[in-house]
């Protein structure tokens, strides 16, 4: 797989088709997985490593899944790169800043990618546009069982699946959402709301995952621990939630709309002249300026761009896509000038 | 003159026509005259002020200056359209504000007007695009002449002309020129200036006059007394000063394009993009960023909007023009969605 050649397109889980797209941006499913005749990552030497990854290497691009996986060496990859396919949300952080043999495996449309030798000998992702965590996990039922049927699995009758960290054994799931919530934000009813999540054990965090920042007023909502639930259980449990979240986030952009809807078109369509026209911006302003975007668009106060080409453009500003399509290397100065210019070519009407 | 056929036009002085129109938006001259059988306007009682201004009314709209008057009765008029006058400067606050019997004439192109009953009985008016004040005095003393020869001021051999308020006794003489200073207002040296000019009995306002403020980095330098001093040595000032102020500014801005052109460039810019994209926008933001778009024109910034547009946007985006257009009475909210409505359309591409 070349990179250069997904800078020119976005994962499907950007097309903002499926349920819910005007505030779910998208659903994942992670499973962590360990081969059983191998040592975890932490205590595997590099040589341990190169076969674990040239094993799983064989063993995942062989896979009929999704059209057929392409494997990229991570390890061989500069840091632009690296940090391409993190903002891209194909592989983690940690496997672009650790060493040694790793990989990941990516379908065409970005659905699904397996890292190797991330924490775990293997990660599963499953990645789906929407709100569609029924849809991630029948592709990730039928993903597993496929890898499972060509590797030895480390698995225990009492304890479930064994992972490296203690938090993930049993089913080894991770149930993601991601969510646009600009209007709860708005009200700043949003850390009220994140406090009762915790309590009922689940995480949230920003886009790029555990540390970033909420930027552009997008939420990842997740389970925090897998051991003695059961799959459905956790499926269960965010599907309680998310709707009464999307509803909430319905809710108040339904009053703006009402209430103030002068001031919001104002606020939507100043942030939409600014991105048409800046010749200098930043990654953070510009995800603060899309986000009202995207909301404008959802409540039809923006009428001449697809809530997908936002979506697009939330990915390809961050500063690795931004340097992978001007094809060179750029300081934070050049790149906000890049970016700016980016921006007004996309969105010239 | 039927008002309704101004908000269709506007003045020739807007037309940025003439030297140094970049930053001299207009030169004006403006005489005090009064008519010696009537006492001065403080001590002239209803009928009185209606002697005069039915005397005055009759003479000037017989004058053959500038292709002929137009009078307009200023206290028939409702208030919004006596503000409509003084946006457009062809009458003062005061004359607007005052009682009884007032009015004033006006050429096609807005070139020249004269008040009747303000603080004097006469206040002749010349105002140019660009920096212009030999032409002013030119058409200026022709206009004199030619009412001169129709009534008799009130003159003094030793005095001069005779004026209600001791400061214009004299030549009754005020030479003001409006200069677009937003370079040297970024520098923060404006102050230091204005300071220098007090001290050479320069008097600094805003676009509005006496207690205005400095909006959309519009100043009017003009002379603070007349008595003691001929029109040429008032000129003369004022000739020796303009020249050092323009080219300051355009030091700055030179300087500005040299060192800091990419940040300019993109304050400019989002101006620009603000003024097109707003729904609800005040007039002192329109002027402030009018003011950086007509900057931006000038340094070759911005380069689909001739500088005769902007100079006009910021007249018809004042309230009384904005309600003349609209051809409604309109609350400041009202306001501020019909101007953002009027810029959009009017800076539409």
């Amino acid at each position: 797989m070349d990179l250069n050649d997904l800078t020119r397109t976005s994962g499907e889980w950007l097309k903002a088709a499926g349920s819910e797209a005007d505030i779910v941006m998208s659903s994942r499913i992670r499973l962590a997985r360990n081969l059983a005749p191998f040592p975890f990552m932490s205590r595997a030497d590099d040589e341990v490593r190169s076969d674990i990854e040239r094993q799983l290497r064989k063993q995942v691009t062989a896979l009929n899944a999704d059209g057929g996986l392409s494997y990229i060496d991570v390890s061989t990859l500069e840091p632009l790169d690296r940090q391409f396919l993190v903002e891209r949300q194909l592989i983690s952080r940690e496997l672009a800043d650790s060493h040694g043999a790793r990989g990941v495996a990516v379908s065409a449309g970005e659905n699904m990618s397996i890292m190797v030798n991330e924490e775990d000998h293997l990660r599963l992702q499953v990645l789906r546009s929407g709100y569609d965590l029924d849809g991630c996990w029948s592709e990730m039922s039928r993903l597993d069982d496929l890898i499972d049927a060509r590797v030895n699995y480390a698995y225990n009758d009492q304890l479930g699946y064994l992972t490296a960290c203690p938090t993930n054994v049993g089913t080894g799931i991770r149930v993601s959402v991601l969510l646009h919530l600009p209007a709860v934000v708005m009200t700043r009813e949003a850390q009220k709301m994140f406090h009762a999540l915790q309590k009922i054990h689940l995480t949230v965090r920003g886009l790029y995952g555990e540390g970033s920042q909420a930027m552009g007023d997008f939420y990842q909502v997740s389970n925090q621990v897998t051991l003695g639930k059961s799959e459905e259980d956790l499926l269960k449990t965010l599907k309680d939630v998310i709707p009464n979240i999307i509803a909430y986030e319905r809710r108040v952009r339904t009053t703006l709309v009402k209430d103030n809807r002068a001031s919001v078109h104002d606020k939507v369509s100043r942030a939409y002249g600014t991105l048409r026209s800046a010749q200098s911006i930043s990654s953070e302003e510009t995800m603060q300026l899309l986000s009202s975007v995207r909301m404008g668009v959802s409540m039809g106060l923006v009428d001449d761009v697809p809530i997908a080409k936002v979506n697009e453009l939330f990915l390809h500003t961050q500063p690795a896509h931004l340097q992978k399509l001007k094809k060179s290397h750029l300081d934070s100065a050049e790149r906000n000038t890049a970016r700016a210019s980016y921006l007004r070519q996309r969105l010239a009407t």
